[in-house]
């Protein structure tokens, strides 16, 4: 099933796959999506789907091919180390029906990283990369990424991800930039719905979003607008500074999401 | 595809869909699933999945039909206020073939909690609820969640969500606990590697995994064991101990994960 339409917002589709046990336990609260939603919507390409998987082969190559077939890009996310746990790469050659083979690059830079009694057996597996991927820089620790097709495959530390990410942004073919306006008021969300629902249908490009916050502050609702196009953007938000006002509230508008 | 065995850990599944734009677009780090996981993991249940998807009707549908036929159980969490982008309900129903109703009894919760001036038709449509279903409480705002046959519809908002939760743990039919013991040392991962996977090689029902940290204190990696058999759980954290001595490291041993 290709995603569903979103109008001017059809920019270039990715998703997000988190690769981790420890995610899943609980252990760790995954914040890779987060970044790399932010960092893809500046270069125009819109994050449609995200999943986390457990460290099984099988999940890991499922959830590949369906995600990869269905969106632009796809990134993966954590499972590209030393240890037993790490099984990432063979999976994603696995999802393209290939197996590792160690590529010369990726071995260069490990012995560049490592001193020689270092350079284990484990270690070296991070140079087995599928044949005809493109690496990936990691410029904190040495261990490449790789791109295989649409499939881009990072780091699970979230700064070696965010490197790894940074030097592909330029690979990426992205679409009309995605702005946003954000009017947060001390009002409910239920005392605005109506009349929010009713600019969303006359404003059908613009993708508006209704936020609650409870804070030490007070409680209230952060309205945020994201469009292509910033004269829609800028007449919807008039619209929502108008149905605040109308309201009895006092919007406070900010140019981010 | 049923879930790949998990020995052991093979305790009741779930899986945990959330569903918000504003997480696909990194406005909102989801905390929800780490919460989530880890009260399901005090009653035995484990979270093998994780998806968000936007608030995109035919996408909650797919993903709540893909998951719940999957796993023993499936948690959403966002998407049941009372304004235009709060899909969930609605499309939760139409994943089993549902319109919704509205509910005397969320009705009721709704009309006891707003005054009556204030209980306008946005309000109303939470209490908009498919038929069969039976209503989860929020002891902090009222509007209900809902439990549909293995379906669980939590709200999006952090302690709402896990108040919710706690009060349907009770109705879930968990395993055997899974206890944990963490074993952190200043080693790098790459020089435990293949000690570590010999260690799981002798344990199969012991889950073991290694987590790197960089923190300012200095380097090292968390070795986490689970398991639900605590004779081969400290049986193998001895092993671990017994690998991280014999590299030079000095294991901490904690009962968490």
């Amino acid at each position: 099933m290709p995603p569903a339409p979103l109008g001017p917002l059809a920019t270039p589709t990715a998703a997000v796959l988190v690769i981790g046990n420890e995610v899943l336990s609980g252990r760790t609260a995954d914040a890779n999506l987060a970044t790399i939603a932010q960092k893809l919507a500046g270069v125009g390409i819109r994050v449609r789907e995200s999943r986390v998987v457990p460290d099984i082969a099988a999940e890991i190559i499922a959830a590949v091919n369906a995600l990869r077939q269905r969106f632009d890009y796809l990134f993966t996310t954590g499972g590209i180390g030393p240890t037993h746990d790490d099984i990432t790469s063979a999976a994603v050659a696995a999802a393209f029906g290939l197996t590792l083979e160690e590529h010369p690059e990726a071995r260069r830079r490990l012995a560049a990283h490592y001193p020689p009694e270092k350079l284990n057996p484990a270690r070296l597996r991070m140079a087995q990369i599928p044949p005809g991927a493109r690496l990936i820089d990691n410029p904190i620790s040495a261990a490449p990424g790789f791109q295989l097709g649409n499939v881009f495959v990072l780091a699970g530390v979230p700064n070696i991800m965010a490197a790894m990410l940074d030097g592909v942004l330029p690979r990426l073919a992205g679409g009309p930039a995605v702005m946003a306006r954000t009017i947060s008021c001390e009002l409910a969300e239920g005392t605005l719905a109506e009349g929010l629902g009713a600019v969303q249908g006359r404003y059908p490009e613009v993708d508006i979003g209704s936020y609650p916050y409870f804070r030490a502050s007070g409680f209230g609702v952060s309205l945020v607008l994201r469009a292509t196009d910033p004269d829609r953007l800028s007449a919807a938000a008039a619209e929502v500074c108008a149905l605040v006002l109308a309201l009895g509230g006092l919007p406070r508008v900010t140019d981010g999401q």
